[in-house]
């Protein structure tokens, strides 16, 4: 049992690891720019969740009329949701592949397709693109994860 | 202070390591899953979020009325946040347990209880068995998680 | 191309990376405290959300109107939703940030202000707190993982 992930130690020390390190940076910062595009939302469109954040607007009825749900603000929040559920995959299924073994090219290949996905994704749900640009954007980041998953499974199964 | 953690670098290219990764890489395709399942519900319930995702169907009130919510696609919506808030934690204590020297046999027995929690879960959730079969297993999987943290404290607790 | 990155087989033996394993444990931990206290509202409120759940409440009608949405509840779910959107980009980026070589010192600062910020966060968010306590603890989380990416981004871009 000598596999690819026997040489562990030195692969850590390489450029797909670098890579794995640079593009999982890139989406996590992506998807933290939702908390703050949620926030503007939720200001510019005085649409709030908890009592507390409504109380600089008054008191009472004044105050409670901006507890309300807004279209855009929802949008944003699906939008962040999504990429809780497809970037945590990555996160785990990323690392392990870039501890596999991969050829570099191939490893740039999924992480960059992965990025770009994701980025576009954002884009297809704020904007909104018409489908399937959304659908196609999601799809794509969700079959570089399964393609990565695969090359885990194939190079470290021990079940 | 070299303590279990200070071998790493052995650890790293064993068993464990390679047991983990199976394990993780089976729980995130499992949590993937919920997406499609979701996609699926939405399609033959009919039941959409965003105008955009409706526009085949025409346009007016004719599409306006797909966008509603149903009860299997929400039940499902739950099921995968459950998933993220359960397994996120395993990700991470999962992954540095798996770093902190545990024997193979133990190890093997945390990743497999926790993997078979959440595939019984997600049978729970979906079909829906009656209560506590939902509630078991996210406890079992719960509990494992816990049981990790204890050892990656007992190893590497650095305040 | 030896950078920081390239010592990593050593730099993982070290007390950064112990630090890093104590304070993402300890935080998602915190993080898996939500799901109890989200039980225990759910409980002691009488809101349940799967009728599977109130089934030991009777049939019919009796057991229907326990299926309700509960302001404490969905605080609960709001801080613990927080919690996933924060602590995920932390669990990432904090790992490549601690491989990255940096100083004990500043590894530490980052840490433990984000722990704290978290813990600080949950409290003004379940108690709750006036704002702008859970914003700025909010802000003080957010900023420490933005520093700690831009870190790894110096250390390891490799686009």
């Amino acid at each position: 049992r000598s596999g690819e992930m026997a040489k562990l130690t030195q692969l850590i020390d390489n450029e797909v690891f670098w890579a794995y390190a640079t593009y999982t940076t890139i989406v996590l910062l992506k998807m933290m720019l939702m908390s703050l595009i949620t926030a503007y939302f939720r200001i510019t469109r005085k649409a709030f969740v908890n009592p507390e954040d409504t109380a600089s607007f008054g008191k009472g009825e004044n105050a409670k009329k901006y507890l309300r749900t807004d279209p855009d603000v929802e949008r944003v929040r699906r939008g962040h949701l999504n990429d809780l559920e497809n970037i945590v995959p990555f996160l785990g299924i990323g690392l392990l592949y870039a501890l596999s073994g991969p050829e570099l090219y191939t490893a740039l290949l999924h992480f960059r397709i992965f990025a770009g996905a994701r980025i576009t994704h954002t884009f297809a749900y704020l904007i909104p693109l018409p489908q399937p640009s959304r659908g196609l954007s999601w799809a794509a980041g969700y079959a570089v994860t399964i393609s990565m998953a695969y090359k885990v499974l194939k190079t470290a199964l021990y079940l």
